[in-house]
């Protein structure tokens, strides 16, 4: 199932995506929902930021690929974690399909996009095993990581360099049912591709993650785990237009504009 | 005015503290409220804890004594930061006066307590300066930065570090109208004080660290920063007790317990 959060005639809701068009529903999918009668052409909705979490997660260095090339960068040998690296994020990051990437002013050239898997959790979950873990999960969606690399570098936690406001675009669709464990993810900037894999290259694929977080930290449902970004980043520049592509999810596109 | 969450005969409201009782409030101190009618004796009410935030902060590395007294164990010289190091945590971490702080089973014997001022932000704050953060400011309280030290060395984010759950003890009283740049905090476990210093030797001050935050993160409502520790800490052993004192704030007690 394809969920969507979208404003249509001033009014906000879930739907569910068939075909061309969203169904509006009563409710909301991480509880009690039923399905309305009225539908609306997708291309004639704006596209909502499907939910706010109460925590916000990323994983940092999780595919083989990104952690390789920023080794050879730094000219050391690639150190593969013996755990997922889990940060967090502010909440006021987060920005929909089609809002912009605000830059702040006293931000350097370095703003770098990452496309990643994005799981949404849809019940309480505490030291649960990597088996059950998918029974925790209520689906997947796309994010994009924004990092100013000068920050990130200068910080000890990355406050600013990958949760300044508007730096966690999220979405378009949350969808239900798909085998996440394969799907190609794609990053283009003004529509070249410049990151490409499977999410089967994973170091800690999606159960690994949720089960290993839920060890320490209670996971609760609406909460969001970016699961890490694949091969290189480069810097964006005011004006480009980014898209994270995840197969069987959508396209998740935003602008980059300066404060 | 002194803030508290509680629950009496079965029921959690806001209240105002007046001496020994609290007085019920029907609706939220940081939006609309009216003073009701019902007063408690406040030692037969259970206190909770204050709010949830939207995000909920901390600040690193805020008293020069304690960046002096890491960088001896170190053996290297204290390095004085330029501005507020600021970090994230989950709200799950998030517990009240009284509840026991829980060592997770697979936590080394390094778990240490950091006394702290907590902010507490009223309005929403966006790029405001320091002489104008005091007008997002709703109150202060107390709070304690529960750390497992071994992996705060070993993760390059500090998430289970200083954010499993039940690390993070904030309460019991949100005190508005304080002079919040000059109050006595102290820290004892089991009655001995290991932290005493006066909040006017923070590093970067309570204006100073709201205005560095809304430069690049908006601040809503609710959200709460922990303004950093003093001094030394040192390891705490199930069953032992820790306050945190605050002038005018009080004491934040909670006990320690092995999972």
């Amino acid at each position: 199932m394809r969920w969507l959060k979208f404003t249509a005639a001033g009014k906000t809701s879930w739907g569910i995506v068939e075909g061309d068009n969203v169904i509006a529903v009563n409710g909301d999918p991480l509880s009690e929902w039923q399905r309305g009668t009225q539908s609306h052409a997708l291309k004639g909705v704006k596209i909502e930021l499907p939910l706010i979490p109460r925590t916000f997660y990323c994983v940092g260095l999780n595919y083989l690929k990104h952690l390789k090339e920023a080794a050879d960068k730094a000219g050391t040998v690639p150190n593969v974690p013996d755990r997922p690296e889990i940060g967090y994020r502010a909440q006021n990051a987060l920005i929909a399909h089609d809002e912009d990437v605000v830059i702040p002013a006293s931000a350097t050239e370095k703003i770098h996009y990452e496309g990643e898997l994005v799981v949404v959790i849809g019940k309480r979950a505490q030291n649960v095993t990597a088996a059950d873990a998918p029974k925790y999960i209520f689906g997947v969606t796309a994010g994009n990581d924004i990092s100013e690399r000068d920050w990130q570098r200068a910080d000890l936690q990355w406050f600013r360099a990958k949760a300044s406001d508007t730096f966690g675009p999220l979405g378009p669709m949350i969808v239900t049912g798909l085998n996440y464990g394969d799907l190609l993810l794609q990053t283009r900037v003004n529509g070249e591709v410049l990151q490409s894999q499977r999410t089967k290259d994973l170091i800690f694929d999606v159960p690994a993650i949720v089960s290993y977080i839920s060890r320490y930290v209670t996971l609760e449902p609406g909460d969001v785990i970016y699961t890490g970004t694949p091969g290189t980043t480069k810097a964006m520049k005011p004006g480009d237009v980014v898209e994270v592509e995840i197969e069987g999810i959508g396209i998740l596109r935003n602008k980059i504009v300066k404060r």
